[in-house]
């Protein structure tokens, strides 16, 4: 499933530890643009200033996405070695348009980092046809394996900025890995830390499972799920936070309209569905968080909208209850 | 979870055999009478048919339980060493009142047995407050573990019936296992045939969280999930096999109005919901039957009623799209 | 791995119920000769006792096989439609010689039985080759899979003796049993009564490891292992039931020589080595059954030894420690 | 099983990573003194390579450990804010006096940090009694869960020492750790990256199975396994590597006097006993490493010790076949 001349690395920790591996590309002085959306796009942030680089941080409002001539404005100021972006923004559920900026500054940068850990095996993402030359992601997300491994692949022209002159630590040191996932590639034995066995084993069924499915139909079932759940949300009169040009396959962001946070996921949870805290700062507490990735379903959906419906009536708002389950239903009775 | 008087059994093989371990009890040429609402009323039949005791079958029409008035009449015809009656009918879905007539028959009868396969764990089932000699079920029912073992218990009045002398085969023998079993609730090893030891520990994982959600919230939930799904049945005007007044909290039958039976079960699988084929004779082949039972919540009813609209939608029957959700949610929005 | 023209059957519940079901192919008043080396050959006869059938039991001395003069002239008595045999009798750990006998009286009688509960996947046995109409084991010994399933093959002729005229119970009758079986078979879906089938999954990959190994390299191993243990009780001077020309690949049954059975058992158990206890009557009590079979191999041999040893010393046998491991250890060496 | 004043702390990731977070207690120019029997001591130095501190390695032979009279001369020289020493060298099988050295060393720096890896729950080990400001080990070893978590517990005077202001990246940062850390002893949800669930509840579980051991029970119970395969292995004439005064509880090195590693790890592995490679640079594959950690009891020393004798006399050894057996059965016998 990976681009033939592109590398791939397993390393034992969060996804995180997959984004911070990328200062094994960069050395002393480099400049690097972010590109964010929210929460996790800032992390890149977090993670630079740690380290003796130069970071632009290109942060759209919560719910929209970094304006392309923005983009292309900073990368005319100066060169920046890596661009990052962030595919999917798990924090307000947009979707980054990858393909298309990929295209658009190829050019005008070494090194184009996409952060997958929301997207991959969710969301149409073409590595290699697109131009990217790292791209990660996590082991718990639509890959639907438990957590503890982060992914990427490395392009050859980003295996060739990988030096021991990087300003990496000792654990994400790419270049150390190199030589390790070298040798698994080719069926030797390798060590720099231990990995996560049990995660290979579930990982290597992950896999099997989507190829069984095949990329495209999982990708088109990620689609028809999210946009289901988000007839059903709109047709009650929520609001959500994603604008509509940029909703991502994998997460809805749900303004709760005065609803305290912990009581409404208190319901939630207690009804048999588990949704995540809003975490923007912009908003903290003020949303929820809907995941709609892995082996997500028309029930899953159904269920979905179903608790909302009566944890918005127990709240105290003046909904019709049932419209919302109709407009998802209405939505997903056009597919089979 | 026992009246502490009674006996527990825990038997290798499915609730069928325990059914026929209740031989073990019977010696040749009693009189046995079978009140059935179905096909597993009817197994009772089909077991004594094949040892020289005498039965007598009182069955009623699909949908429909035996009336009283006939139990009594029967009963008065001639002496029955033992009456046996089915708790919920699954090939029907059809409920029995087990307390009213058990209190009607006590005296009239020396042996009441009662099939719990589909019962127990999801309706209310007072053994011994209700005077039944022999209650019986299968591990993989409201239990909740997986399919293999038959558990019965018995009373000291069964108990007492249990001989060397009856009609039972060797393994179905209870007069056998009664040492193992009083050697098990002494903490003592015992050896009739191997016990399927992961079962036991499945089933002391279902008893334990039982017991903590106890057993009456239980059987409340039960009851609030099968009307759920019913109130969206009827309002999509799809006909319900059973009486108003004998529908059970586990299974419900419904009619499929000329929709070919495969096809619908093929649909619903293909959308995560496994319903089970008809077979009560009269009507093989024209109604589907929907378990309800474990640890089923409103989440499943939802869901269950979505998938019964979409393929009804499919199958050409001209419904109100939404209309079952909606009935459904009404009603589960009473609860929380 | 079946001979094409046998039929499987699966039956929940233990090995006892795939003995029982036999009785699908006996009529009132059948003639049954049991051959029986201990207790689970004469559960043969605990089993027909049950049933209006006349059998006549030929029993080994412990530790023995009946002579096969005794066999024949049985048979030259009168005529009996079936015949039984165990190929291991795990009472006293010996081996029948299934092959030859089983050719010897194979134009003696109608229907030629082989409980091969204990040694099916462990010891040589060609089901067709040999003449054998009906071989029965369960899912627990060497197929090394949970309890709870007993599996028969059945031959043509066998299955020609079906019929609902036998003395068979209900839940017992292979000719009831056939349909469904028939009907997986032919990837269809049948019913007679619920199946353990997370069982099945696991016979699945049991049989799928079997073939990975070879049935061949399967019983080499067992006859290694069981050899090697063997030669080291040998070589401390314990004396082991089953005679010389008898000892069987699964299990060996040794004296105590006056040690208590239960402080041997309960020593060894707590050092990490279970065995089971001796139950044939006329030595009950004064000897342990060692199982070896399933995944067993070389280093439980040499863990076994060594904690007999030790629990030897502990309870007061003057062995030469370590003699023991010394024998075990030089018969394996031969083979790798 | 903390001490009462430690933080605890669990990183995702493995062991490595739990070392490279203590950069989260170092400022830039900060010294650092570390104490290395082999590989795993000189990863301090591969570690702190990376980061803008100075440090000093004292290094032993293989097999050997750091004299004491070198680390008090270096303490002298000049003033050390960390020294880390390595309880258990898993590259050698060498344990380290942590109790003695720590004390010796207390008022001489700041910070002690021990690596306890291939010691924790298996070596005697008293964190605070000893004056232990940080210690450090891995989910799979001696805990004996998966791997994939790093656990450190860190005294009141190791926190005073995070600051923003550290050498750290970013994901070993503990300073960020530390509020999430604090929230979950006292029951309040956190995040800082997402941490692997389902290592938790095995840690639980693991934790629970130990406190029912006792950690001194198992500690001994260690401590008999590795001294008597270390019996066994000097019995038929293989050098082990650790000197006779610092042999560790859990890993034991044992040369290979010309033996081809591989051809020997490939023998031991299809016998059922899985060993590690040598991997200390000077003895590179002229040794193997057996690992004897968590629920390692008599029976896998037994074993193997078997599988060394028989592997020996495959490669041409000339020993005593069974003399090792012997001397590892003759050390058991003693405890029971």
């Amino acid at each position: 499933m990976k681009a033939p001349d592109y590398t791939p690395f397993i390393l034992p920790g969060s996804g995180t530890i997959g984004m911070e591996s990328i200062t094994s590309l960069l050395k002393k002085g480099d400049n690097v643009l972010i590109i964010s959306s929210g929460v996790f796009g800032d992390r890149w942030k977090s993670i630079f200033e740690r380290y003796p680089v130069n970071y632009k941080l290109l942060r759209s409002a919560p719910g929209e996405i970094v304006n392309e001539d923005a983009i292309m404005e900073e990368l005319e100021k100066k060169h920046y070695k890596m661009v990052t972006m962030t595919h999917v923004e798990t924090s307000t559920g947009t979707r980054f348009p990858v393909k298309k900026i990929a295209e658009m500054i190829r050019n005008k940068t070494d090194i184009i980092v996409v952060d997958a850990v929301a997207s991959a095996a969710a969301e149409e993402l073409k590595v290699q046809d697109w131009g990217i030359d790292v791209c990660l992601t996590g082991s718990q997300k639509a890959l639907a394996s438990p957590p503890g491994a982060a992914l990427l692949v490395l392009s050859p022209n980003a295996i060739s900025h990988l030096s021991d002159n990087s300003v990496s630590g000792f654990y994400t040191n790419l270049n150390s890995w190199l030589k390790v996932m070298d040798n698994f590639e080719n069926n030797k034995s390798g060590y720099f830390t231990t990995l996560p066995v049990h995660l290979i084993f579930s990982l290597e069924k992950s896999f099997e499972l989507i190829k069984k499915e095949t990329i495209e139909i999982r990708v088109q079932r990620h689609e028809m799920v999210a946009s289901s759940i988000r007839e059903g949300i709109s047709k009650i009169g929520m609001e959500i936070m994603a604008k509509e040009n940029c909703r991502s396959n994998t997460v809805t962001a749900m303004m709760l309209a005065g609803i305290n946070m912990n009581d409404f996921l208190t319901y939630c949870i207690e009804n048999g569905i588990e949704m995540a805290t809003g975490i923007i700062p912009e908003f903290a507490g003020k949303y929820v968080r809907i995941g709609h990735m892995g082996w997500i379903n028309e029930n899953d959906a159904i269920s979905t909208i179903a608790v909302i419906e009566r944890a918005l009536i127990k709240f105290g708002k003046p909904i019709d209850l049932g419209s919302g389950l109709n407009a998802t239903q209405k939505y997903l009775v056009k597919f089979k």
